[in-house]
């Protein structure tokens, strides 16, 4: 299989949308993805409502290379992932006789009630993504991979799949600045357009009274990355 | 003017995508919409890139009340935001007397360089937002508004915009359980189907080798919400 080089995160949850969780997750794939070299394109975080979900996830799996979808499916009513999945995929939901196994194992007969023989059942087709953190699994169907919501066993799961992901490696270098980023933004722009294969971005901030900031580079093309970083330099020596 | 019931926030930056920074802003729309009773019903993050902006920017507005943007409004190359909203709107872009003022005022004649005179460029129809941390200022045309990146200048100029949007509040309520969720999941659905106006979602965790969580609920309703609450904590009692 050829790996993902670009791809989106889907965030599914209401306690994100309500302010009552600050997002982890997204920002996890965010770190591991660029590391990998893999272009993280869109970030999109939808409630717990099925229309939502499918629709989000029918547009993201035709945009980017590989979907990876965050929360939503535990054994609780809000827990609606693994249906949205298979409605956008138009397969059934099915008892998978792994998980079953591998709960019946763990908590035993009783312990296998209606809440966790929910969890068994995964859009047909799919494939599990195990780790050792849970005993449910995430599931990985066509370019879609399904993660759990809580955020060790997200990262743990991410974990699994990260080989499926990436390309040649952005390197990423920062200049700080202390000048209003008007007093530069020209200049900027031409060595922007002279290195395209480097992204360059300018990210002001207020130091006290003062203006400052950083022009940060990212490249996968190192010897670009390098010659881009000096003109910066250079500009800004002239400037000061 | 009606008050927006529902919100989305577009993001534009690639440095949330690439991992370099940490989202602030979507995290503080989110509690300020929910403080307010504005439903923040979908958070987008896309790269610096023109059609991406357009694009996300045309649906999310036609999908709900208002949204609000965050980042790409400065002077450099990367702060393409203003001219992708007036490609949206179908509108040009129009350097504004008033932004040129404010900048001569400040900056005096030779400090209002190529750069600064970019930032007072706006879509044409545009009504301007002030705040005390920025002389450019945000903008709002339609259902759009379009504030700053920079997170203490985003949570100015989002403080003078709040007071478009809301409806009743929401309240909420936090439980406490020390039960894995599978252990309630029927029960706790039977509670959400009979307290259509209410909220409630489980949100699983470990302490220690222990299952814990939170069961959280939230309405626009005092009433309901007490009943529900009241449903919750009976159903636990039998539980334990």
């Amino acid at each position: 299989m050829n790996k993902h080089q670009t791809a989106a995160i889907l965030i599914i949850g209401n306690e994100i949308l309500s302010g009552r969780t600050r997002d982890a997750n997204g920002w996890l794939v965010a770190r591991q993805l660029f590391e990998r070299g893999c272009k993280l394109t869109e970030i999109v975080v939808v409630p717990d409502v099925h229309h939502n979900i499918v629709e989000s996830l029918n547009r993201l799996r035709n945009d980017y290379d590989a979907v990876i979808t965050s929360g939503g499916i535990g054994p609780t009513h809000d827990d609606i992932t693994m249906e949205s999945i298979a409605c956008a995929f138009d397969v059934s939901l099915k008892e998978h006789s792994h998980i079953v196994q591998a709960m019946l194992a763990h908590y035993g007969k009783d312990g296998v009630n209606a809440g966790r023989r929910r969890m068994s059942r995964i859009p047909e087709g799919a494939k599990l993504i195990y780790c050792e953190k849970s005993i449910a699994p995430g599931v990985h169907i066509d370019n879609v991979y399904v993660l759990a919501g809580v955020p060790d066993i997200f990262a743990a799961q991410l974990d699994a799949i990260l080989g499926d992901f990436g390309g040649h490696r952005f390197e990423r270098r920062e200049i700080e600045v202390e000048l209003p980023e008007s007093s530069f933004a020209l200049e900027l722009e031409a060595i922007q357009e002279q290195f395209l294969k480097v992204e360059i971005g300018s990210y002001p901030n207020r130091c006290g009274n003062k203006p400052c900031g950083k022009i940060c580079l990212s490249s996968q093309q190192s010897d670009q990355l390098a010659e881009a970083e000096q003109a910066v330099r250079s500009m800004l020596e002239q400037l000061v």
